[in-house]
């Protein structure tokens, strides 16, 4: 059930840092209802213990943007991944939405079972797959569970777990400027520099196309790229002291900003040796 | 009143990021008191409008560390400044502490006055300066005043001003990563790359002597250099958007920690070739 790097998925994502408007102007949203082209959405409300209320939120919300095509997709167990008509509406589906609660509920109800086939399917051959705070967490290969915000990160205080994996070499972090979180995406980052960190403030999404993303929305995203870390005490300190991580390049994009995911650049950026130049340059 | 260059300051400055301890093991507080050696501590109050109970809270909390010759020192306006009694406790001290509040009341009282005048010369002449939170960002050229806490930074949402300037180059931010101001701290160096943006996290300081520091407490330490920026929307985007920055390189460092001010370097890392190299190399 693992995407197949040979052929790339068609599809988009749209990974929103949570608290996305929805009853203002609602841009992260038309973004969804613009690549769903008029089809069926599906609301997965599978992260939340309680998923009371979530669908009709935004039923209202997407009512006035066109999106009348919705259905909510609960899941309680891994046995009602079997259930028919939950599968035909995803058939039919031009694109999935997940809302926030507990990535862990996403991954323990869903993964390996026809639902998660079915939405990688939909990804695949072009579907629209939004995600919000839970829900933009679950996309990644290994994805943030657990850690403090509005603290520095201290070794061992970090909990992660393998995701849906729908975008890879990434982690997202969400709710990142509001909860202070800068502190655990460095952490996430310091336990393997291949691994790009990639933090959404609230009502800000990007919207992931093959190997670039755009930024849309109110804030900020950051990204952090290790990649050129010179030094970490992640496994030589003890557990419960904070981290130290030396040379970490740090881009801050808004919206309209364009970042490519291989080349780890934001595309309006001079290339990597004009930054190096100057910081090289005597002053 | 200012700083002759040609003659760098003998002494040492306690930058603190707030909240340190006063009742437990004090480490922060112990550092200060090493470097009294002995001698009498000034506790400049200055910065609180309602000054009651600090001068006590720190009588309290020093006693037990031996030091038990404090003198509180307070400014209720610029006249007070002459007050020969004020003017000897200086003269005396081998240290001052400024505690927090509003470092705007610190520089709009006591700079360009005699008080300022018998603070740089102690600085000057080998005393131990300390400040916290406000008594941080005060330390610093340009200091922070204002700006929003817990979200990315908004072109406008700054306010600087004058500040003491017995540290260069730097701008400093306090209670950094309890209160997420990564933020705000890169929208200040976004305004002059010249300037390594510094953000402290509670109970925890840096010690400078002469270009260098290190970290001691139980948080940590962000630096923010912006001298490689390839891209800012400063000053083309329009008040309130949230900015864009790429290509700042960040530093987490905790106790024990030291920093080359002249250098911008970590003590601990490699050189930035090597940073560079790693950047570089395909993998």
């Amino acid at each position: 059930m693992t995407t197949d790097s040979s052929t790339p998925p068609k599809g988009t994502l749209i990974i929103i840092g949570g608290h996305e408007d929805k009853e203002g102007r609602r841009g992260i949203l038309k973004e969804v209802a613009r690549h769903l082209h008029g089809g069926k959405l599906v609301v997965a409300t599978v992260a939340s213990h309680e998923p009371e209320g979530y669908f009709e939120s935004y039923q209202k919300a997407f009512e006035p943007l066109g999106v009348t095509d919705l259905t909510e997709l609960y899941v309680e167990n891994r046995a009602d991944t079997l259930n028919e008509e939950k599968l035909q509406s995803l058939d039919e589906a031009t694109g999935v939405f997940f809302s926030g609660g507990d990535q862990l509920r996403i991954t323990s109800q869903i993964a390996n079972t026809p639902v998660e086939a079915k939405i990688r399917a939909l990804y695949e051959k072009g579907g629209v797959i939004a995600g919000t705070s839970a829900g933009a967490s679950v996309m990644c290969e290994t994805m943030l569970v657990k850690g403090a915000s509005g603290e520095s990160y201290r070794i061992g205080d970090l909990r992660m777990a393998p995701g849906l994996g729908l975008i890879r070499g990434v982690i997202i972090d969400q709710h990142f400027g509001e909860r202070g979180r800068i502190g655990r995406l460095l952490g996430a980052v310091a336990h393997n520099p291949r691994v790009l960190g990639i933090g959404i403030d609230e009502n800000t999404a990007i919207v992931v196309q093959g190997d670039t993303f755009s930024v849309i929305g109110e804030g900020a995203v950051y990204i952090a790229d290790a990649s050129g870390v010179t030094y970490s005490n992640l496994v030589e300190a003890r557990r419960d002291r904070p981290l130290s991580l030396y040379d970490v390049r740090l881009h801050v994009l808004s919206h309209g900003d364009t970042f490519d995911l291989v080349k780890r650049r934001p595309h309006e950026a001079g290339d990597l040796e004009t930054s190096q130049a100057l910081e090289a340059a005597e002053c």
